[in-house]
């Protein structure tokens, strides 16, 4: 079958035997999207080898005896695989397993590719109601909805959220329907307007510097330093940091002004598909506006290039 | 009046005016402590000019017609002084007042002085249980008190602090008497004594690496980047780093680990002096212990760099 790998410092689309463990289903993928993860291992963030890629929506081939009911299923897929041992998985949460794989980003072929394997208790079947298009949306949604497992956002919390990529956009959208006050901040006019669109309030990034110490609650999405040193001139004191992005290498903060402001910074990775499919179903997000182009999975290359193309938010690869 | 001073990138015991701001209480210093802030601010920290010092006991020698009952009394004082007006200064909270002064950290000349000014608002009296040689201490460690107003910690949460200096083994012995589980981490064994004399757990830096992803609760008080990097290894997933030391510069953090490991940064600055009162006149904590060696204030500029060595806990001034 045909994957996008990064191996040995090179990203290919490669012909490699499809995944062949039957203690786990096979899906294949209808429809996969590419995410800034997927970007920064291409950079040797993770030091992860395979097959890329972790948001996809596909469709049940083969499945354990005890998982028989999904085949045929139209399914999406929690990205962590735990040990199922361990008394985080005994709690029913392989986020934190000490040995779990992840999903085309550790020890694990992702998404990328024609075929994936899960095991059948990460599947989800998709409701009829969610198109493909926007069911690829439910892993970096979750993410988002994350956020609020962390820290608590009621109606009148003041939430700024810093970048207006993919996940800032699903940040603030996931955010506005919790907290009245959502500012989403950006350096692109056309992506602030999808939000706009929403009813969400919108600042370029030169307006957000002039609100300085207004907001319980930042989210940094834009993974990068001059967006964590905004987010510290935004907060008032005791506020939450929230940083969502992951990127690589080391990040220079100002360390003493989180102890001066008493600010805490809250890390927040992956969510629950549940929620997130709720939301899809209900029509409540919009992430369609958020597609800019598909390539076939043979254009995987070009793809990634293109996703990190000035004005470009989601990219979807179709095998 | 003598004042150990930092001006134009020089520390010197000058002769200045005494203070003379009739609606403040003047207090006459009777023993200050130098404080690692006193050291990184003569190296440029915070940008501060002026007198030095924030930790001190003395006696209220002059105090506004509303605080005369003050006068004669041994003193200690919150070092943040607030404008009065501002809603955080309407709530009796000061300590993130946007206006504020700090003594002999921002704004307001400080403690190593033969006299000091501060709001009578400010100060407490020191009750007669407790001697000049521990009510020098209440600042610190109601800074280490202070991590209890910011998190949540059980008698079964297990927490270590990683410093051995003079704010690490006040954090450690502070947070044990809330805590069961408390190990302190550094580098010297005879400042470790200290903490151990308590029935505080111990352990030197190469046997604490050996405790990963252990804790939930690690107080970073080193005020380095190794020691942020330390306390991220002995973490558990979704624990918690309180950042307790302000540093000059920034620092190299890896936010990737904040993020997948979804780590909860929580700066924490100044606490309550009533507590930390309290805990000095019940005899709970050891003070006496992290006493280095005393000097004259007009030997300041010796004593700071005396500060400094290696070995050194807590030097005081007498002026």
């Amino acid at each position: 079958m045909l994957a996008l790998r990064y191996e040995q410092d090179e990203l290919r689309v490669a012909d490699v035997p499809p995944p062949r463990d039957v203690r786990e289903a096979l899906v294949r993928v209808v429809l996969s999207g590419i995410c800034n993860t997927d970007v920064e291992i291409a950079r040797g963030y993770a030091g992860f080898q395979g097959t890329l890629g972790h948001e996809f929506v596909g469709v049940v081939e083969r499945a354990p005896d005890d998982a028989r009911h999904l085949i045929g299923q139209r399914v999406v897929g929690e990205i962590n695989a735990g040990c199922g041992q361990c008394a985080l998985c005994a709690t029913g949460d392989a986020r934190h397993c000490p040995k779990r794989t992840v999903l085309g980003i550790h020890g694990r072929d992702g998404a990328h590719a024609e075929f994936l394997q899960l095991p059948a208790a990460n599947l989800f079947p998709v409701p009829y109601e969610i198109s493909n298009e926007r069911a690829v949306f439910t892993e970096p949604l979750a993410a988002a909805i994350g956020i609020t497992e962390r820290i608590n956002i009621a109606k009148e919390t003041s939430v700024a959220v810093i970048g207006d990529g993919k996940l800032g956009l699903l940040c603030a959208q996931a955010l506005a329907l919790k907290s009245m006050q959502v500012l989403l901040v950006g350096k692109h006019a056309e992506k602030l307007r999808v939000a706009a669109r929403r009813g969400i309030e919108t600042a370029m990034i030169d307006e957000a510097r002039r609100r300085v110490s207004e907001f319980e609650v930042v989210i940094e999405a834009s993974g990068t330093e001059s967006g964590f040193a905004l987010a510290l001139d935004m907060l008032r004191p005791r506020g939450t940091l929230v940083l969502k992005s992951t990127f690589q290498g080391a990040t220079q903060i100002d360390a003493a002004r989180i102890v001066v402001n008493e600010i805490s910074v809250v890390g927040s990775r992956c969510g629950r598909f549940a929620p997130a499919l709720e939301l899809l179903k209900s029509n409540c997000v919009d992430v369609e506006s958020l597609i800019s182009e598909d390539f076939a999975l043979l254009d995987g290359v070009r793809a990634m290039r293109r996703a990190t193309e000035k004005g470009v938010i989601k990219v979807l690869l179709k095998p």
